[in-house]
Parts: C-alpha cells; sequence; structure tokens
C-alpha cells in the first residue's frame, strides 16, 4: 500500500458570499492545485463533497461540472454526502485511491452555500438541514439539529454536572481563535456574559452556542508520497483515517452523550497512525454547537470523560493550553459550510503542521487530528496527518 | 490486487410504492444478502446510491439509517450522487475497497421514489430531476433531461438518417423484454404505431420514448472471490469497471451525439477486462430515452457508428438477436428509480450470467455488460461481469 500525502490545500473565507457553486469551489481548488505545484492535467480525480446543494440551490450531479470548472473535464468525479461528515468521507475515499494506486493526485473539495445570500433564511435552512435526522422517528416530531445536540448536551449535563457557563467557555474560546483567523466568519471575540444573555435557541443552547450558517470552500490535493515529492510543494503525509457510523434516532442510541461513532473512528485512526490521543498536538473538531464540543473531546480521549466543560472552562484546549482544540475557530466562529467543513479542517491542520498557521500556529505541531461529524452524531470520520519528517 | 465479485444480489419491482426508501432498499438489500448466504455481520460497508431523496422526499444523510434497517449499524457508510450513474459509483468504489481488502464483504445498494406515490407529480419531479443538467447555461432555459436527450437524439438523425421509427423500434423491443420480466413496471408490449401516435414530449420522443417515473431499490452483495469461495453463493466475477466524465452542457460538447464519457468509460472497462465488444454476451444500457440506447449501442462499440437505430430495427438487439440489449427491458420498461439503475443493471446480468433469468434468458450468456449514465451524458459507468468459470 503506498502513502498518501496533502500535497496542497486552499480554502476560501468563510461568511457570505454571492458566488455560484462553481465560483466558490474554483477560489479554494484552483489555490489547492498552486500550492500543491500542480496543473490540471496532472490530477486524476474530483473526490467532491457537498451535503445539500440539491436541496438548497437545486443544484445535483455537481462533480462534473465542477471539474470542469477547473479545468477537470473528463475526470472521474464523485460526489459524496454524509451529512456534516460529506468532504472528510471524500477524502478518505481519495486516500484509498491514492494508497492502492488507483490514482497518484487527487482533488478532494467541498463546497456549499448555506447563508441567506442563498434566498432561504435561517427557519427554511434548518428544516432544510433536518433532512439528515431520522425521517420517521424524529422529524415528524419537530426536531431539528439544535435540539438533536441540545438532547446530547443536556445528558451530560445530567450526568457529569456540566454547566452552561462551562458550554460558554467554548463559544469564547472558539470566537478567540476565529479573531486570529482572517478566513473565518466572525471575526470578534464574545465573553461568557454576551454568550449567556443571548436568547436560548434549544435550552441549552444560547445563540452564541450555535455555529452559524456559512457559505465557503475547501480544497486539498492528495497525492502519493512519491509523486508529491517530486512536486514543488510541501506536503503533509496522512497517517490515519477511521470511519464509523452509529444508529441515526436519538432514542436508539446505546449512551446518548458517549458518540459511539466518534469513538470507534478514533480507535480506527489513532491505530492506523500507531498514535494515542496523548500524542495529537492540534485538533480540529466538529463544534457545531459547544456541547458538540465538549462530547468530541472526550470521545477523542483528549480529555477525561465528563471533563470536557472543565478543561474548556480551565484554558486546556485553548490556543497555548494543553490541547488547543479548533484553532481556526471551529465550526463556531471560522463557519460552517455543509460540504466544506470536513476538507476545511484538514487545510487548516495542514497549515498548523507546516507551522504556516500565524497568530493562531500552535506550537511545535506535529500530529493533527481532524473530526468531522455527520448527522445526529450518526457518521464521523477521524484523521491524522503527521508534519514531514 | 484481490479479485471483487458479486456473491449475492437482490431488488424489488420497480414501479410504484408506497413504502419507505428504508423499508423499499430492505426489501432488495435483505433478499441480496440471503442470495449471498452472509448474515449482517458479515458485512463490512455500506456503500449507497441515492440520487434526490433530499430533493424528493426531504431525506438526506440516508447511508446510516438504510444500515441499521437491515441490520448492519455501526458499519462505514457512504452515500454516493452522480445523478443517474450513482448506484454504479457507488458500486465501482466498493469494488475497489474489496480489491484493495479494506473490506471483505460490502452491501451496495441503490434506491429511489420518483413516482406520484411520493405526492409529486410529473412536471414537479421533472423539475427536480433537471437540477442535474448544467445550472448557469441549461436550467435558465426551460431544457429538462426530455430536451436534453431529444437534442442528441436530434443531431443523431441529422447526422446518420435515424428515424422516429427506428427510436419506436428500441421501446417496442424493451417492452416486449420487459413483458418477459416479472419486476417490470410497465409488464405490457406495445407497437411502432402506439408509440408514434402517442403525445410528443419532446421532439423526436413521443410518451414511449420515454422511461417512466418509477420506485425501487436492487441490492449487492460485493466480495473478494475469497470470501466468495466459502460461501454458499453462486459468485459472478467483476472484470472491470470504468468511469469517465464529460463537460455538462449540451453545447460544450465537442461531438453531441458520440457521447464521449461512454466511449471513455468502456474503453477503460474494456482494456481492465481483456476483451473487446465482440466478447459481450449482453448488455444493460442506460436507456433513459430511446435515443439514448441507440447512442450507447454505437459508443460501447456494439454496433457501428450510425447503426444503432437500424440495428434495433432490425432486431439485432434483440433477445435471440445477435447481441441483446436490456433483456430486463431497460429503464424503458423495467423503470428507472434513479438511484437504483445502476445497481439493478448489475441484479439483472448476475442472474444473467448465472443462467438464472427465465423467460428473458439470454443463451450462453457469458460476458455481461453495463452502461450507467448520469445527467447530460456527463457521467458514464460501465462495469464487465464476467459467468464463474
Amino acid at each position: 500500500m503506498r502513502e498518501a500525502t496533502i500535497a496542497g490545500a486552499g480554502m476560501t473565507r468563510f461568511g457570505v458570499h454571492e458566488s455560484t457553486l462553481p465560483e466558490l469551489f474554483a477560489d479554494a481548488a484552483l489555490p489547492a492545485m498552486d500550492d500543491a505545484g500542480v496543473e490540471a492535467a496532472d490530477i486524476d480525480a474530483l473526490y467532491l463533497g457537498n451535503t445539500m446543494g440539491g436541496q438548497i440551490e437545486g443544484e445535483s450531479h455537481l462533480a462534473p461540472t465542477l471539474a470542469s470548472h477547473v479545468g477537470l473535464a473528463g475526470v472521474p468525479c464523485q460526489r459524496f454526502e454524509d451529512a456534516c461528515a460529506t468532504s472528510s468521507n471524500a477524502f478518505k475515499h481519495a486516500v484509498r485511491a491514492v494508497e492502492a494506486g488507483h490514482h497518484d493526485a487527487v482533488l478532494v473539495g467541498g463546497v456549499e452555500r448555506c447563508s441567506a445570500a442563498t434566498g432561504r433564511e435561517t427557519d427554511e435552512m434548518t428544516r432544510i438541514f433536518a433532512s439528515a435526522a431520522h425521517g420517521t422517528y424524529e422529524r415528524p416530531t419537530g426536531l431539528t439539529f439544535p435540539g438533536v445536540f441540545a438532547l446530547l448536551t443536556k445528558r451530560h449535563m445530567h450526568e457529569y454536572g456540566t454547566t452552561e457557563e462551562q458550554l460558554a467557555e467554548v463559544a469564547v474560546k472558539n470566537h478567540y481563535h476565529g479573531s486570529l483567523n482572517p478566513r473565518a466568519h466572525f471575526g470578534k471575540e464574545t465573553t461568557v456574559e454576551e454568550v449567556l444573555e443571548g436568547p436560548i435557541v434549544a435550552d441549552p443552547f444560547h445563540l452564541h452556542d450555535c455555529c452559524p450558517f456559512s457559505d465557503g470552500a475547501a480544497a486539498v490535493v492528495v497525492a502519493s508520497a512519491e509523486v508529491a515529492a517530486e512536486l514543488d510543494c510541501d506536503l503533509v503525509p496522512v497517517a490515519g483515517v477511521g470511519h464509523a457510523t452509529d444508529v441515526v434516532p436519538i432514542a436508539d442510541k446505546a449512551h446518548p452523550s458517549v458518540t459511539r461513532s466518534a469513538r470507534d473512528a478514533a480507535s480506527q485512526a489513532y491505530e492506523t497512525a500507531r498514535i494515542g490521543p496523548d500524542d495529537v498536538d492540534v485538533v480540529e473538531l466538529h463544534d457545531c454547537f459547544t456541547g458538540a464540543e465538549v462530547l468530541a473531546t472526550e470521545a477523542l480521549g483528549l480529555v477525561e470523560d465528563g471533563q470536557g466543560g472543565p478543561a474548556a472552562a480551565a484554558g486546556r484546549t485553548s490556543l497555548g493550553g494543553e490541547i488547543p482544540v479548533n484553532p481556526s475557530g471551529g465550526l463556531k466562529a471560522k463557519g460552517h459550510p455543509l460540504g466544506a467543513t470536513g476538507v476545511a479542517q484538514l487545510v487548516e491542520l495542514t497549515e498548523q503542521l507546516r507551522g504556516d498557521a500565524g497568530d493562531r500556529q500552535v506550537e511545535d505541531a506535529d500530529v493533527g487530528l481532524a473530526h468531522n461529524l455527520g448527522g445526529d452524531a450518526a457518521t464521523t470520520v477521524v484523521t491524522v496527518l503527521e508534519a514531514a519528517r
């Protein structure tokens, strides 16, 4: 099996964009190809993540359109959709294809428009997103994703005494990190008071506990180590990818606050990379809500079960802390254009492991971990990247 | 690289179903698993094709829901969407994963509901399908898929003198084949006169030149040859899979009637399988419109360029003819539940290569070819299956 590497990375600012999906995609894909030092003719395939282009913008079968828009007409293309874990699953398959020798260099991209620039307001978008919950057991009750994660988080509060203040500390941290990231949707800081004074979206989440509806795109070039070594690029090896799922309905989960699929995917990724949580230097994880970050830090083994809230409040997961989580600002502050999020996490880690992350650089970052979650914590992809030696 | 085989196959009747997507999927997946002689615990992953569940039924992130509905909770799942070529691309990736040793046995399934049982009538469904055409250059003009294929076919008529009668002969043939297939949406025959007297949908297509809006599901179990050899199953080896794309807008295509992506995908599949068109005994191809079958028989090299129409009229592509095309009835008569179509073609070929196709059995069928097309002839996957020796 060959080794796969990230040879190049690019992304747009996350926020509100008026561009079409092909235009937005190109604004990430072309910089990624430039960064890798490849021409279109060097790219063998496109692995695309787009979650809800059909429902939001009436756009399906996007992969060939996006491919030809960046000069790749004719290559095999595939669109993945696995709710918010969409583009990290596209990445997994690209890594597999390169490892197996099917392709030497492939473009992995994610793109989505979720802001009001699409003509869809928050209520309508929330309803569209809820298509990823369970159609028989959940949607008919009116459950949407703030409610899904509120229920998981409430259970965690019940079990461990996690507080709203601790959740707010996650928002404060990620807003601070986002203020250091010129590509973040939210570039300004917040305070615990401001979070707690905000309107309730779904108890215990106030407005600032929730990530925004963003537009954006992200792309990486995955190349075999041999091919990457001959490119004018600063390669980042892919050490492991784990991918697991869980039953969708919250009511069916064996233990709601455990997020089983994250633990299973993390175990696979750690095993493949031959590392453990203590070896990780920087983490980008799926904080669609502050409570989701608390659950994820525990599921990934970064902190002890029950300590996700206190760890955030104590600064253990801040830049400069024991294990910096979401230096990009995370979904919370960087933004969350669904299909772009998974790859955007990898773009951030690539920059961190290259030492190119500017004001938000994690010191001595040699091992990076990405955690990308879809739906009712039902799909999770965990990726380990390592700095080139 | 290991060899991948189809160990089991199953599908529902195509037509109108009131079942939910999970129910419909199970009606194909469980028989496929039974046919392969595997239990749920033997299945390592789900590769799912669903094209427009989000737009048609408000259902996304379907893979984990469908997996747990058939006892596969927790396995890695992925949904593919590549317009009407969706589930054959899922199949390609499953084959790759088995060949590379990532999985020993995987379930590949496709499911879709497109009939009026979804609550959406023909005009609305036509508009939803058009999301797979080009959003900037085609949809704003009002172009939908009958128009797309009508334009390609009109060009072919101009170049080669293909006639409406010859197109009608394709419909007559496929309706006849469908009358032999208890799972076909349309089980009755038609005549050239009946086709030509039908209302025009998009010139040159009359109503009976067009495939119906169907509901249905299809599934196969892909297993490594080693694993399949130990199962109580009648395995069918996968000899080759080709996959190529083309620019989407018809106006940008180098030669509209050539369907470039089909020729490229076929070349790859033939090369991998080390065969040529003359070695093929039975074909399932993407006849969403009669004109599409004419173009495909030529692109696949089954008949000479320009001879697709005359070949159908002369019975060369009928059961009992030189190269039987669409013995199942094809999309035209068997039906076309978008995301299920690609895998359903493989189910038919599996039965043909096993000699289990009943009244529609092609004699001495040793090599089968499937051709599954997406969008403006912009994605094509071609698969070669061979009877076990």
